[in-house]
């Protein structure tokens, strides 16, 4: 099946296990306005219990789940169905977070399943070398966040982004790359992007501010900006 | 909150990963049907991302996750959030699966987040030891199904049913004991009840029937019939 | 085979993967010539690999492992062989440890191949629930380890030790239980004993001290007096 | 540190968990004198606590441990520690073997920390794929074993020898290819190296031979007698 199309730069709001129910679906229907106003791909996570609900609710953001297992119809009790993401309406996943790591079997099967299914996928590593060995893979995104730097509210060095780019792309030069470590504030979001990461994210600078919506328009908004600048 | 009421004998509908979507969709709705007609607590379980829509189109049965995990609402990126499962319309969980198996610290607090939601829990042990030790936990029902025995046709025992009980209900005497091993007919599910289990289950005994909607009917009517004639 | 005789009160120097070969040598020697100078029973943990260097140039102390898996002779590449320990001279091991949570069901099986062997076994808690599940499954000691308290210098409180002292003997009275969250000086091993705790035992306490020897005999001795005072 | 130099073809004697103590210390000399008879690099695996009797008993065999994680000494209690396994006398390890997979960060640490401590790396991968994600970490030797054949008898054919041994060598000409799926015969030995594969090696085949030392001898002369005619 067909997979979406990411318009670059992308922007993945990942609010992880802070939120579900009402409050996550307000937030993913901000998102949405946003995805439709601006020409933009804007992910947006949720728990796998959440998904359907969003899927239905949204119609232009990626909705996108926290991880799924590299299985294929059949026993697999307790574990993540991709086709059951599938059907109610995930059209991406991460794989391999630091706060979910894969066994390299698992990350490998789940890849090649979502590619069967249309899902994109946005592996993570948390450093270079890990960064070139998941591009093998093939996944259509790595994230690439220095384990050390996340919740630090420091953001990654352009450096270490014009590496991992260049670790990332010189083997597969169609995987784009995600940076989101320490991003906190929408000027974090410019500065990634300005830096040339294809895209960024971010959890708890959202979630925790006192104003959740306002700081995912300006990060969206900021996103924006750094690309036109370009 | 609350949770549900479990009428015995109760029989638990698992197809693990083998089903979602329609397919999982219509055996859930002959399972409702079956829960109006009979005055017995019947447990459907489905993918997490198939909950909501499992929840949204049926109202006797209890629509039941293959796993949680004792998180709270937080970080906890790709983990299965108790609160998601509920707000999705989850009413029990099944824990520490052979197919999933926990960590004794994941299982005490998954079933700690469980009682606060008023979601029931059908904890797994694949020995009477380990039966004596969840049961210190306190979940609603032990399933006792020794790991030989699953996917091989062959039901526990008689000697093996009373020993689980016996240990089980030693420790706390609220706590029901579902015995699920090797049930592929509806002869299997009338001797497992009239054995002395609380409950009963089957998967593979349906999902790979040539008719499984009657396969199913089949074996709640045995059930029913096993609990009339004790 | 028949297990050491644990000697009240015991002291355990777990110093994890902080130490190995020479170094960890050293100071097993200094615990080796305590444990004959004093009646106490006093284990030392050791990585893996230096298990049989250890056991071979001491008599006196319990040769302790970090971990082992209930397996038994087979295939189990990679798992940590119950029989290999026996064979290298480890006469206890500790499991379920905070930093190498253990399933449910390998936690089971282990202390059934130690018991066999005749390993004592120190299986670890993080809560006073967890206690009592793992006292049905019969280890020598429980650890009662708030895990939030690891490595802070705090210590657990007399209602923390009294409340997980009746928990596991309630269940069973031979279960020694251990305390050992935040030992960080001979007074923290005194006042833990004397409070009512059948063991205490330490790791960045003495690793990390300028004089990781006297602090050893500081600890095993404040032990001992708390034992005479008592 | 210097790693020790692999003299092709190779050999793997790996008895996994099915031998330990004396047993394997036998064998172990068996494969001792095999290799001071003849220009081939034999590794011998034993479980953790056994290291270090075999390194002492043996002068030309690589010792090699069956698992090693990425860790540096510090915390880890349980974890294997790669500092401990080189002081017992391993020279080489297995990592991410099908029945201990690691996740993606732990066997890219793993494979750091033995290039610091000179230490051999064989990585176990079960599809093409895999193996090409592993080449980039860059370990001394990867496994391609398709899981699905371990254990069966089957060994791997042509096409799949060779369309791993482009797909690693195309990334890294340095790493070695061992090819060991379902080697049960001597026979099987020079065919799988005849074929191309750098090394190959058995587990069952030996250990549940009626003559092991026997099979053991045949085998790596077979591996030998493969090299000669190439």
């Amino acid at each position: 099946m067909s997979k979406p199309i990411i318009k670059k730069p992308f922007f993945v709001f990942n609010p992880k296990s802070y939120l579900y129910g009402n409050a996550l679906l307000e937030l993913a229907n901000v998102a949405d306005h946003l995805a439709e106003k601006y020409p933009i791909s804007i992910f947006v996570t949720a728990p796998f219990a959440d998904l359907s609900a969003i899927s239905k609710s949204t119609s232009k953001i990626i909705v996108t789940a926290q991880h799924m297992d590299g299985i294929e119809p059949g026993r697999g009790m307790g574990q993540v169905l991709p086709e059951s993401l599938h059907y109610a309406g995930a059209r991406a996943t991460f794989l391999n977070h630091a706060e979910h790591p894969m066994t390299l079997s698992n990350l490998s099967k789940a890849i090649i399943q979502a590619q069967k299914l249309g899902v994109l996928t946005i592996a993570c590593a948390d450093s270079t070398q890990e960064a070139k060995a998941i591009a093998e893979l093939k996944p259509d995104i790595i994230l690439c966040e220095p384990t050390d730097l996340i919740g630090t509210g420091k953001t990654s060095d352009e450096n270490y982004i014009n590496e991992t780019n260049e670790a990332v792309k010189g083997i597969d030069s169609e995987i784009l790359v995600m940076q989101a470590a320490g991003i906190s504030t929408a000027n974090d979001v410019f500065r990634t992007i300005e830096l040339g990461a294809d895209g960024t994210g971010c959890t708890s600078g959202i979630v925790k501010n006192q104003d959740p919506k306002q700081m995912l328009i300006d990060m969206v908004e900021a996103a924006m900006h750094a690309a036109n600048t370009q």
